[in-house]
């Protein structure tokens, strides 16, 4: 398999999962002294992340929480977010502007930030009130925050449970995904390398990811036209576009959502030829009971797309690291 | 000007104004009996609206209000829907399912709803707590009953001065509005009506509306590709596509978003020749005064749109009334 580190990747999950610990200490000092709501902040991909840890949530929560885009809180602003506010965010280089600003702007308001900075060493890792630095698994981290905040409110009696399972299968379960994805995403990508514009299509905590993948990913790094949509909305207009050759992605997870998923993997035969299903229940997930397997749909599906990329990178011949205007030009 | 009745659209608004005493009883006797949320609840163009409302919100309000999908509160739900929480929907033909469905969860949960439905003879009219059937004007429907609950909460000082304006000149000044785009939507049809895909950039009070917009008028009415992308979100991914002849149109308001909006409008003729702009500032509003403007900038984007719609539908040659497949099979 071109581009696989096995040992490396089980090694990254392993690491984000062993932040628990960590994780809990601070989740439980901030609900130890109590708290008002939970702002999940973010631009770009983890504005996506933000929105999975949200809808994550409302699965089991009665806390007050949101997705929060830093553009739109640095204009329009949000009088909710305040003393007792936690504001949770994530950055890969610690300077994204956007989230750098609002998070000074919600600290002044007298929020709690904790920070996922993945370089310690950035500015923004001396503004949050608890940081914790660790590459990648955005979506993880913010998910076991997520868990531990409603494990705290009486919201998750299995916690202890579901954790031990990750912690024991998860890493070997994800790179196994990655295995069998394979010969799938190799075909996909000498299908689909050149399409025009291709469509995503996702639900619940898997729309996070469906959206920044079309975005981050295909167009922002394969410089490929897409368009995403959830899976509910495909049916309140989208779909009048769709004929026998548009290219259709479903991801169809196993969180509550599944069935609007499933709607439109019912529907898309009778006016689509050229549609595909990716479908989180078709992976094993050796070890992990049926019932945690809709809270980690999403990373089944970014495994997946993993070798998609993998695959479309070298079907495009397109470097995935270049871009032509991010961070290359003043904007 | 081709299919434009000027008296008729005046009456129009000029009848969803004259609600307000209506919509303020349904409001007030809420507000003596006290309530804990306020819940936007729509899919697809409703689901826009929603949106908007909501932003429109977060530029005064402390209250706790949100967008909810209805398909997605019927699969994942969500907790803080229940007693004291107001549901403020709408629909034009009364039976659209999930909303129809949503209500009736809602109502289940404890909450109050508070239903704009055209038809007055719909199941979903005798559902809802409090109905008011009036044709078209979703929008200033939601940002009357907004206004009223951000008045009454205190949040809202000059709301009589407001709408005194909006009563007097926003009728004929929205008229006016689509008069004065003539023109320019003339040009815009003639360029864009085979366009392969079309983007749409919004922000703010504009942005429910874009996306809406490009999905269920372009795509929905028109068969026409597009995708629609928030100002701040378009630089984290989506202009990595943009090139010369890429047709994009952003639409520019006048509300707190706007800045976010100026800096694609900035940006773009660096990386594109094939761009629009349509800026609410553009048009005259007369008798509104500034601070107001930014309320209504969603209004006066509504307007344009209306001339682009019947150009775009006479080049084109595709009647906007007919449909694929939404409503016209089952899914």
């Amino acid at each position: 398999m071109m581009k696989f580190n096995e040992q490396e990747k089980i090694d990254s999950v392993k690491g984000a999962l062993a932040l628990r610990p960590q994780i809990e200490e601070i989740v439980d000092g901030i609900c130890e002294n109590g708290y008002k709501n939970i702002v999940w902040l973010g631009i770009g991909g983890t504005w996506a992340s933000a929105q999975q840890a949200t809808v994550h949530m409302k699965e089991k929560t009665g806390i007050e929480t949101w997705a929060e885009n830093a553009a739109e809180y640095l204009t329009t602003g949000n009088k909710r977010i305040g003393e007792g506010s936690v504001v949770i965010t994530s950055s890969v280089t610690g300077n994204t502007i956007e989230v750098v600003e609002a998070v000074k702007k919600a600290k002044e308001a007298g929020a709690t930030v904790i920070g996922f900075i993945d370089a310690p060493e950035a500015a923004l890792a001396k503004m949050v009130d608890h940081v914790i630095s660790y590459k990648q698994n955005e979506q993880l981290k913010f998910f076991m925050t997520a868990d531990r905040f409603m494990k705290n409110a009486g919201e998750f009696d299995d916690y202890d449970e579901m954790y031990a399972e990750f912690d024991q299968y998860l890493p070997q379960a994800l790179v196994e995904v990655e295995k069998a994805a394979e010969p799938f995403a190799v075909e996909f990508a000498k299908k689909h390398w050149n399409d025009d514009i291709h469509y995503f299509v996702g639900a619940g905590n898997q729309w996070g990811a469906t959206y920044s993948y079309a975005m981050c990913y295909w167009e922002e790094q394969l410089w490929i036209k897409t368009k995403s949509i959830t899976s509910p909305e495909f049916f309140h207009g989208m779909f009048e576009i769709v004929t026998k050759e548009t290219p259709v992605t479903v991801y169809v997870g196993e969180d509550r959502q599944r069935k609007l998923s499933e709607r439109v993997v019912n529907f898309l035969p009778r006016i689509c030829g050229n549609y595909t299903i990716i479908d989180t229940k078709d992976y094993e997930l050796k070890g992990i009971s049926e019932k945690y397997r809709g809270d980690i749909s999403h990373l089944v599906m970014h495994a997946v797309n993993n070798r998609i990329d993998v695959h479309m990178e070298d079907e495009t011949k397109h470097p995935m690291e270049i871009r032509r205007y991010y961070r290359a030009l003043d904007y």
